[in-house]
Parts: C-alpha cells; sequence; structure tokens
C-alpha cells in the first residue's frame, strides 16, 4: 500500500498548498486516523479543473483500445490493493471485510466492463448515409455522425459505497469510457480508501502512458461548488441524498453554459407481496425480506424501503412473522456519525407522525442502528404524505396494507419515482397482476421478480436509474455499460475527405464496428 | 382545407372555453386573416396535458409498427395538403411557394423516417444479460432493458419553419415516434397554419385508431408557462430564441420533479474560409456566401453569421467581392413584424459597436428586411465581446480577419457553441489545417466541408445541435432520427416470466430487432 499522504492529485501530481486539513475517522470508534487531507484551496480546485480540461484533447482522440488500456490497468491496479487495503477501508466504513473484498472485484470487473464496451464499438453510434449525387429534387451530401465525449466531468461518490460508487466506481469509469477526463471530489466518509485508490489510477495512467490530468481528485469541504461551476466541466455526476443532488443540479443549471446533471440519490424501493406468493411461502419472504432490509445496515439506494401488501389474514400474518424477524436483526454500525445522526432523526420522524405504528425495533440509541419496523396507513401515501417517500437511510422499513386491487393500483399511482419496484408472486399472480407492470415502468428503473432489490448487477442490461427523485434524469444509469451514454454528445461530418475523418466513419471501417449505412446496420466496410 | 375555426385541440375534441381571441397576420401586409384564435384558458391547458397523459398509458404499448402508421398516415395527410394551403402559410409567412411545397415534402419525409426507425427498433435498445446460475462467487440473475417514451411531451415550434419545425416537425415526430403524445403550443406567427396541421394529425390519429389525446395543440400567449410545470409534462421540445429557450430551461428546472429541456436556440454558424480555396475560388465563393447568407431572408438557425479569414491581399478581395454581392442583394419581407423589429435592432446594435465597420446594406428602414455586412475586430472575438457572438436573425454577417493560424486558433477556442461550423477549402487546406477539426468539434455539432450550413438534411447521420447556447443540451439533435433518443428512457426487467416481458424482450424476438445478447448484438432468438 501507498504511504496515504492526504495531497490532492492534480494533473498527475500531487498538491497540498492550503492549509486547512481534515480528518479521516474510524467508524466503528470514532478514533481520527494517522494521515490528515489538505483541502483544496480555490486555485488547487481550478487547477484540477484545468488539468483535466487539458488532458482531455488528447484522451478524447485515443483509440478505444488504448482507453480499453488504460481501464483495464486500472483494474488490475484496484485488484493488486491487499489485505491491509481492505483493513484500511473497513476502519473507515465499518463495513465487513468479505464485503469490501467482494465490491473491490466489482469495482475492478466494472472497469472491464467498460473496457469491452470500449472494443465493441456500439458506444461510437457510428451513422452515415452516403451522398446521393442523382436525388431529386435535391442531391443528398455525404453525412457521417459519431459520439464524441462531453468533456471533463466532475464526479461525488457515495458514502455507502467505498469502491464501486466513488473515486474508481462506476460514474469515473463510464466517464473515462467515454473519454472524459475525470475530476474527482473525495467523500469525507473515507478519504483514506479515497487516497489509495486515487494512487492506484494514476498508477495505471503512467503505466499505459496517458495524459496528466486524465484524472484528478481533490479533498475537502464546500470545494464541489466551485469545482461544478468551473467552466471546463461539461457535466457532473453523483451518488448521495436528494437535497445534496438538487443542490448540484441548481448550480449546474445557474452557470453560465449549464451543464447536464447525473444524480442518483433517493428511492424506497417498494416491494409488493402477492396474494398466491404469500400464502405459498410467505414465512420465507418475512424471513428473507428482513434479511434484505438490514443487509450492510441497509445502507443501499435499493434497499427495500417499503413493502405493500393485500389486507388478509395471510398478510396480518406475515406482518406478524417480519414483525418478529425485524425485531431479532442485529443492531448496525452505519458509515460514519453523520449517517447514524439522520438514521436516527429519519426513524424519530416516522415514531412522532401519527398515522405510523411502530412495530418492532430497539429505541434508538448509542453508536448503532437499531433495525425497525413501521406500518403505515395507506391514506399517507394516497395524499402524498412527504414523511413516507422519504428515504430514511438504514435498516428500517414500513408496510402499507391496501383495501384491494382498486386501492393498490392508486398506492402505486402515488408513488414518486424510484430505482426498483419489486413483485413477490407465483406464476399465477404474475398473470393476474400483470396491470401492475405498465403502472410500474412509469415509475421506476428496475422491476424485479421474485428477489430482492440489494444487489445490483454490472452488466449491459442493468438499469440503475429512474423517474425524479430516484435520479436527476430517468434517461440515464450510473450502473452497467450503458452509463457511458450520459457522457456522449454525437457530431457530425458533412462532405468530408475520407482520409481525415474520424477512424470509425471511414470507409474502411478501421475500428471493425457496427454502423448504421443508408439506414442498416452492419460491420461492412464501403466502396 | 379545412376550416380554420382558431380552437384548442384537446383530446381529439375542438375547444374553445376562452374570451381572449388571437388574430394571425399576413406576413406581407400586416392585414388580419379572418380566423380568431382562441387563447387556451389555464383549464383547458390543464386539460391538453391530461388527455396526453391518458392516451400515454395505451400510445407507449402499441406495437412499434402501430405507431409507423400513424406517422405515414400523417405523412399521407400532409403531402394532401394543397395549394389553398399553401398560399396560407405563405400568407402567414411571407415565405414563397416553392419553399413551402419543399417544406411539405420534408414534413412528410420526416414522418416517414421515423416510421422507418420504428420498423427498424433500433431506437428500442435491447440488452440481454441472461441468467448464470453456475457463475462463482454469485449467480447471475436474468437482466433485459429496453427503451420506453418519458411521457407526455410539450413540442414549441419555431417561427421560421412553419411546416417542418412546428406542428407537425422534428420535435413532434419524433416524440410521436418514442411513444410519447404531444401538446404542442401553436406559434403566434403562423397559428391558422398551425390548425390546419393540426387538423392532418387528428385526421391521421382517427384513421389509425390512436388514442384520443395522443396530439394536442393551445393557442394563445403566455399559455406556454402552465404547460410546462403541469405534472404530466416529462420533457420539452423547443426551437427559437436564446431569451425564449432559458426561459423554459429554468421552468423545467424549478419544479417540483424537473424536467428535461430540448431547445434549439442561438447559433451563429462560423465559415472558415482558407487559403488556397481562396486563391483557385473566391470569386464563386463572395458569390454563394452571399446568396447563403440571404436565402429565406436570412430566417435559418444555421444561417452564416461570422465568416473567418486569414489576412492576407486575396482575403482583401474576396471581402470587397463580398462587400458588392452583399450590397446587390434585396430587401427581403420577414416572417412578421417582431422579427423584423428584432432584427432592425440587432443591426443597430452592430452599427454603434466601435469594434464593428458596417461594410454593405441600405439603412434599415421601411416593411422589408435590408441585408447587411459588417467586419469586426478580430479583439471583440478574443476577449468574448457578447455582441459579436449574438444571432442576429435575418440576412447579415459579420467577416473577421485573423492575422495567422495561432490567432485563428485563439478565435475559435473564443466561439461559444453552434449547431454548424463550415471549412472552405481545397485538398491541401484541409489536410494542412486539419488540427482546427479537434477545435470545432468540440464547438459544434456539424462540421461541413465546402457547403453552406443552410440546408439540413433530415436522415439517420444529421446532428442539428450543439453545445450550448446553440442548444440547451449538446447530447440532442432535434433533425435526424436520432433525435428519438431524447424522449426515450431505460426500463430493466429482473428474473422476468418470459410470456409476459415486453415483445423486444421475449426469447423469440417476435419483433426481429438487434439485441444486445450477453455483450454480443445480433437479432437471434434465445434458447
Amino acid at each position: 500500500m501507498s504511504t496515504v499522504t492526504g495531497h490532492n492529485f492534480i494533473g498527475g501530481r500531487r498538491s497540498a498548498a492550503g492549509t486547512i486539513t481534515l480528518e479521516s475517522l474510524d467508524a466503528s470508534t470514532g478514533e481520527a486516523l494517522p494521515a490528515r487531507f489538505y483541502q483544496a484551496t480555490p486555485e488547487e480546485v481550478d487547477n484540477a479543473a484545468n488539468a483535466a480540461d487539458e488532458a482531455f484533447a488528447e484522451f478524447r482522440q485515443l483509440k478505444p483500445e488504448r482507453r480499453a488500456e488504460f481501464l483495464e490497468a486500472i483494474a488490475d491496479e484496484i485488484d493488486q490493493l491487499g489485505d491491509d487495503f481492505v483493513a484500511l477501508v473497513c476502519r473507515e466504513t465499518a463495513l465487513p471485510a468479505a464485503r469490501i473484498q467482494g465490491e473491490r472485484g466489482r469495482t475492478s470487473g466494472q472497469m472491464r466492463l467498460f473496457a469491452k464496451v470500449l472494443r465493441r464499438g456500439d458506444f461510437l453510434g457510428a451513422r452515415i448515409d452516403l451522398a446521393l449525387p442523382e436525388r431529386k429534387p435535391l442531391p443528398r451530401v455525404d453525412l457521417r455522425q459519431y459520439r464524441i465525449g462531453v468533456g471533463p466531468v466532475a464526479v461525488f461518490g457515495a458514502s455507502n459505497f467505498p469502491l464501486a460508487f466513488s473515486t474508481a466506481g462506476g460514474d469515473t469509469a463510464s466517464a473515462l469510457a467515454a473519454g472524459c477526463p475525470v475530476v474527482f471530489k473525495a467523500h469525507s466518509g473515507h478519504m483514506a480508501t479515497a487516497d489509495q485508490v486515487g494512487c492506484a489510477i494514476i498508477r495505471a495512467a503512467e503505466k499505459t502512458g496517458m495524459p496528466k490530468g486524465v484524472f484528478n481528485m481533490i479533498f475537502g469541504a464546500g470545494v464541489g461548488e466551485r469545482l461544478i461551476k468551473h467552466p471546463a466541466i461539461q457535466a457532473v455526476g453523483f451518488t448521495g441524498s436528494l437535497h445534496g443532488g438538487n443542490a448540484l443540479s441548481k448550480m449546474a443549471a445557474e452557470r453560465e453554459q449549464p451543464i447536464p446533471v447525473f444524480a442518483e440519490m433517493s428511492s424506497i424501493n417498494p416491494v409488493i407481496v402477492l396474494p398466491q406468493a404469500l400464502a405459498a411461502r410467505g414465512t420465507t419472504v418475512a424471513k428473507d425480506l428482513a434479511a434484505s432490509v438490514t443487509l450492510g445496515g441497509g445502507q443501499f439506494c435499493t434497499n427495500p424501503g417499503l413493502v405493500i401488501g393485500l389486507r388478509s389474514p395471510g398478510f396480518s400474518g406475515f406482518i406478524e412473522q417480519l414483525r418478529q424477524h425485524m425485531a431479532e436483526q442485529a443492531a448496525h454500525t452505519l458509515l460514519n456519525a453523520g449517517g447514524l445522526r439522520n438514521y436516527a432523526k429519519g426513524v424519530a420522524h416516522l415514531l412522532d407522525h401519527a398515522g405510523i405504528t411502530h412495530l418492532a425495533g430497539h429505541a434508538q440509541s448509542g453508536a448503532q442502528a437499531q433495525p425497525q419496523l413501521f406500518k403505515a396507513d395507506v391514506s399517507l401515501l394516497l395524499k402524498r404524505d412527504p414523511l413516507l417517500q422519504e428515504e430514511v437511510f438504514g435498516p428500517t422499513t414500513i408496510i402499507i396494507e391496501v383495501e384491494d386491487d382498486a386501492q393498490l393500483k392508486a398506492a402505486l399511482l402515488a408513488l414518486r419515482g424510484q430505482l426498483t419496484a419489486t413483485l413477490i408472486g407465483e406464476a399465477d399472480d404474475l398473470k393476474s397482476y400483470q396491470w401492475l407492470v405498465p403502472i410500474l415502468e412509469q415509475k421506476v428503473g428496475r422491476i424485479l421478480v421474485n428477489g430482492y432489490p440489494t444487489g445490483v448487477e454490472v452488466c449491459d442490461a442493468m438499469v440503475h436509474g429512474g423517474p425524479y427523485p430516484a435520479t436527476s434524469d430517468a434517461r440515464g444509469t450510473s450502473v452497467g455499460s450503458l452509463a457511458i451514454d450520459r457522457f456522449l454528445r454525437p457530431v457530425c461530418y458533412q462532405n468530408y475527405p475520407d482520409e481525415l475523418l474520424p477512424q470509425a466513419l471511414q470507409n474502411s471501417n478501421p475500428l471493425n464496428v457496427q454502423r448504421l449505412v443508408n439506414g442498416e446496420w452492419n460491420s461492412a466496410s464501403i466502396g
């Protein structure tokens, strides 16, 4: 492991020009780790953005294969971060070692997935309409289109995935794949981890000869605002709270040149338990659901925060079983003290609400989060009580009982946008409740059947997104290979000499990519 | 031709609940046309948005083939709008009949292009990752993704293309293709035209059995704000001024649920005349350029508003030729009186500017726009004088002379985002100035060689977009088949029974579309 210096990463160098330093805390003990982290000065923030901008011209024009090599080199460096690194991450986050080892593999796997995307070349979106000089009444000129990176991207990582949604996480991987240099704002919850991962990325950049400034990272509180407002920054990736995401979106919209923000923010991930599944395996579902709610201290974007069922003796029995399981769940040390304070506040709000009943869970006190189960009257959902739809980040869930199918429909229509919705149902349930699906499609990014939303596969078909407030832009995903689309824009060449065109658009198709030529997809060469 | 009633189009019916009525004026005489147009009441605006929302559930789930039939029926109806219709459009816009006839064909052709896209099916973006139950350490579940329409779209048409960028224009066509019902705000400059085209769309909707509310249109001043703020509206398409586009973007961002805005706004479309082309054919270029600047009264988004060349005796001669050609250009009746006022104001600002010299053009007075040629000192561009980069909508252009290649580079870097940039060059010019292209790629949506930016082909490879302020989102295009992407978002199905999946994702691939299955594109069936 490299020494944790706590210096900012700017243009391939480390920089500590400021006088304000920050500590990183052991999440379990509250004890400060030895290193101090240098808050980036305004000038350092600018330098980081400018370094990314300087790198952009060269980086975006590298052949996709070269960027693939860079991503694979990052993956290799991350895989080589050893047990001492895992122990460091565990100290900063209170997450168990097995989880961090798994997340390490997920993070390097994510880099390798984008390397595959780069080699596949479909992200280039190559389209060619050949000239039709004889067309009447007017001839058609030769037109060719492909996609290039939008420019330097500012990335704000999440507290809850110190590796997979952080320094070398999905936003960074997809931005780099798109040819966009990154300025990463290190999360205050795991700065030593960020320092080490930053070093790994820089080693990979040096080994593969990437331009300096391809990856930059700044530490500090309040430095994000200056970063977003810097004219070189052309897009933003963010994972965190609704409040934080909204604030970034506002700053981005108020720039002289507004820029897009892809913020993954708030979701309560409804789970709908259908009647026959309840009858066939309600006991198992109650147990599995309690485990899913409390997994990792409930600190997942896709944590199931709302369970909906149809009133029946069977559902009453299910609630009682879930109550017993939730009552037996152990307390969890959360990622940081701020998270615990927010969790305690969220639980207190639910306890105070007249329409919400507390079913299980020890009183919240001490240094750990107590799992909680609540039951809310469906009327709260129907009248769109904001409290019910606010994400309580931690091991808590709320049950809602609906009278009948009509009320189920009304309840789902009243939901805000979500990352996921889950149907627990037998084959016949799914058929008779198929009418739910079009409603859910308009509310969420991912619909699961007979699974739990925690655990987000990194692959081509994943969508980790959804309508607001789940994200700031339902057209994106922050997990899976489609995430690269957020950072690309099309450029068209009209009547351009073949030898001067980008390779993706040259007649001979030297990159051997699929292209839409005169309305047909193929990878043939032209002429 | 149908009778022009001036009633709003809401949910398949006409509605005139309000008391405020508006007149449409003959663009040449200022005389009012016989019909009056009923400004939509706040309730009518809401009704239109709600009608679109009600249609959405059915419309988005129609098979692509059904939506293709609808678009083709619209195309047929538009083609059948006859000489009386053309005469009406000419009255409202002062555009010549041949231009309107051409635009009619372009508008129906655009509908047919999107019908092709629907049949091709690539817009669905189908992606399938099959389950890997044996994978270690964790199995992979079955994951499938495709794209659905975002929801009802509000469209604000342009004054300058009463057909192709208006009621049945590219935004409407791409939104309908994506499965999104439309609420169109009729442009005040051609309300009778809008009324007739609206009737054509409704006839097509009825003939092909589309849900009522698939297309709605409202008349009136100030009704757009309520429309954009209506919770049913999920995206906005706009073509118009920077001021108007910025205002809509702000409203959309301030909604409780922010929505994306695709505004095509302001561009001065630089034309760079390279040395050898100047030597070889400067005389022709001067003549063609003057024609392009004044074509259609200069009322094109892609009108060349800036001409850049390298100081030389040849370029001085070229300026003199261009001056002579511009001095000979006839005055033009613009689209409407407001346009003429804005043009006169823009010309006056240029005349008043100390760093700008007037080279040709009669004093602006009377009812027509006088073509104008100006020359500006390059320092204005380098110090980012805002006046120089503001679009003057009409037959005006500005010449800039740069000292050398270094100053050319600096001038281009100082440009704001543009729809287009044009290089006029011989083969050797293009080779020796290839370094310009990466700069232009970051500034514009389309780079042309040896052509003029006016005339935007509707095809798969076209990009009519570009960095701000050319548009509000550089990742979109408002012309060409890629425009559909603006109104689609991905949804993922996890572990879903095959028979309940959307057809695009079923194992047997009944739509016969290209899909990304386990990382490879093919149209095979599975299993």
